[in-house]
């Protein structure tokens, strides 16, 4: 099967451009000294997560209890939820992941904590714990200082669980730029800061974790650091080429949509809108376009609605017919995997394969 | 089972108040003479469709082929897939649908009806056609003028197809405000044009079918207009409030959230994010918020990632802990239920069923 033959809109990864991905990652990590837990939210597929360890990884990430149930047949010797897990339900399914694999929680509450070691002692099982610092984002995360350091006292204190150390996730850091320089610097400072808070009171983060793509490649300056957990690396996209994280060329995963209408002029409607794409804008700028075409840059995606897509082709020197197929670099492409049941592995015009997105939906 | 029993997030649909959704479009349609034919794409659920029907729609829109397969089993007597239908693959899929149902398309351009007279000839099956035309959105659609009676003549001399009208979707639309006001008489004009042009040339459109729901209670008023598309109106939503085609109290689908983080002062994490909400902003608004807590809507649901809901409580009189749960109404129903699998049908405290959402993610 070719390209031409799929139906539109369709999701493609060029598999080499992810296999070349995949090992500057590798590589980076052994080179660095640093274990990798790449964050399997970006692709959501068991086999792709297997190709991760193969490659080096010592575990995987999560976010939902459901996406570790389904992680579970890439055969990854240790899973790491790096989500605030919460009650009966998902704790209980929770406890059935970690009979089969390694399970570590990262959490920021003692509430999550208290609830995790309770259901542990009830299955008998030891599962592991990273207290989530902030380091910026203002998202989760216990911001460095006495707080941190009674939080770990009590975690320390709970019978079931062990505590591993501390994970953080710098999402406000988007770009390499001064802007992004200064809060590197902050990133590094802040983490020495809650390593040496602990390490005062007696406590030493055995593994210290952080993420993400757009920093990744500079993770080995942040002092005490032991482990990376990127995700979006082994695609790529704008919102990643927008970070200097890539190139164009970096990106496995482009959109395959069809052209529908041209019966305004100076504009043309793709059949991928919001349910394709996701209505994800650029992070970190005020742009509002959802996706560059491979082929014509000077279109513009600039507007969507759940199924049409509006690009502005007036700047543009191609003319475009209805039935004409394009491809499109999505903003983000986590968001977009998790709206499509199957992706098309792709070799140039080839179709080397048809995944099932298995972990598409999970949110609980 | 109760809503406390539910795991988080989920998405609720109060059935109390979707009946009394359905049943005041369905008088509204009786009582001022139009053929109401709702598009599914916010419920995405056959079952609901058969409901629609059961009230008094003369048949079911949908977008893509896809929803059209699921919706057959909802044994609607017609079916209009609002949406250009491009290329052999998913024309073939339609015959197939046209076999047990009637279709008709709306499009916009001749390339597509072609395809479509083609596909229909090689299958012996006779399938209606709409011209869509532009009303104010600049989207899908021909303007009024010498053009759409240009394409309505190629399409009437098209073997096997059969054209029937007009088709229009005014989403310029967003509010009756002093703007709406002057656009719903731009709109009504603009099809009064349309329909007087064709008769003069000779074609008398036999249908005008008009959305949205934002506009629904004023379409009597557009001139010449047989039928009404409205598909939000089930749920209600944000987006719906906000243009003032419904109240509160008529948003029937909510989404329950639990507490995972109140590690930062003044701010909550809740479960739901982008894969839950969607990343769909309020239309018409430059406000930056992504849903309304139903018991607390002094607190600001302002951002979000794909897992986390960032809550701003600062100016809420409420204090809440991790664990704790919330409902809330999200900015876009039809883009949030296209996230889950499943939604459960609640009346007060019960959870009455769990529907499966099986036109989620047809994207062909």
């Amino acid at each position: 099967v070719t390209i031409d033959q799929l139906e539109t809109p369709a999701l493609l990864i060029d598999v080499d451009i992810m296999e070349r991905n995949l090992q500057r990652m590798a590589a980076y990590a052994a080179a660095n000294g640093l274990r990798l837990r790449p964050h399997t939210k970006t692709h959501k597929i068991p086999a792709l997560g297997r190709r991760q360890i193969d490659l080096g990884a010592v575990g995987l990430t999560v976010a939902k209890v459901g996406e570790a149930e389904v992680m579970l047949s890439s055969g990854t010797p240790d899973l790491l939820v790096a989500y605030p897990t919460i009650g009966l339900g998902k704790l209980t399914r929770l406890m059935e992941v970690a009979r089969r694999t390694r399970v570590t929680v990262a959490l920021d509450s003692f509430e999550a904590a208290r609830q995790l070691d309770e259901m542990a002692g009830e299955a008998e099982i030891e599962v592991g714990v990273l207290t989530e610092i902030d380091v910026g984002l203002n998202r989760v995360g216990v911001t460095p200082g006495p707080e941190l350091v009674d939080l770990v006292r009590r975690i320390v204190h709970l019978k079931n669980v062990d505590w591993e150390g501390i994970a953080y996730y710098p999402g406000h850091i988007k770009k390499m730029d001064a802007d992004g320089e200064a809060k590197m610097v902050a990133l590094s400072d802040t983490v020495a800061r809650a390593i040496n808070d602990l390490g005062d009171a007696g406590y030493t983060a055995r593994i210290v974790s952080g993420g993400s793509t757009p920093t990744w490649m500079r993770s080995h300056e942040v002092a005490g650091l032991t482990e990376i957990r990127p995700g979006t690396y082994i695609f790529n996209d704008r919102n990643t080429v927008n970070s200097c994280a890539c190139d164009w060329e970096d990106c496995a995963g482009t959109i395959l949509c069809t052209v529908v209408s041209t019966a305004r002029p100076g504009q043309m409607i793709i059949d991928g809108g919001s349910k394709t794409f996701s209505s994800d804008r650029l992070t970190g700028s005020t742009e509002v376009t959802f996706g560059r075409l491979t082929t014509d840059p000077a279109a513009r995606f600039h507007a969507m609605n759940e199924e049409h897509g509006f690009v502005d082709i007036s700047q543009s020197e191609h003319r475009y017919q209805v039935g004409q197929r394009v491809r499109l670099i999505p903003n983000h492409i986590c968001v977009a995997m998790n709206l499509h049941e199957r992706v098309h592995a792709v070799r140039g015009s080839e179709v080397v394969a048809t995944w099932t997105v298995e972990g598409r939906g999970k949110l609980q």
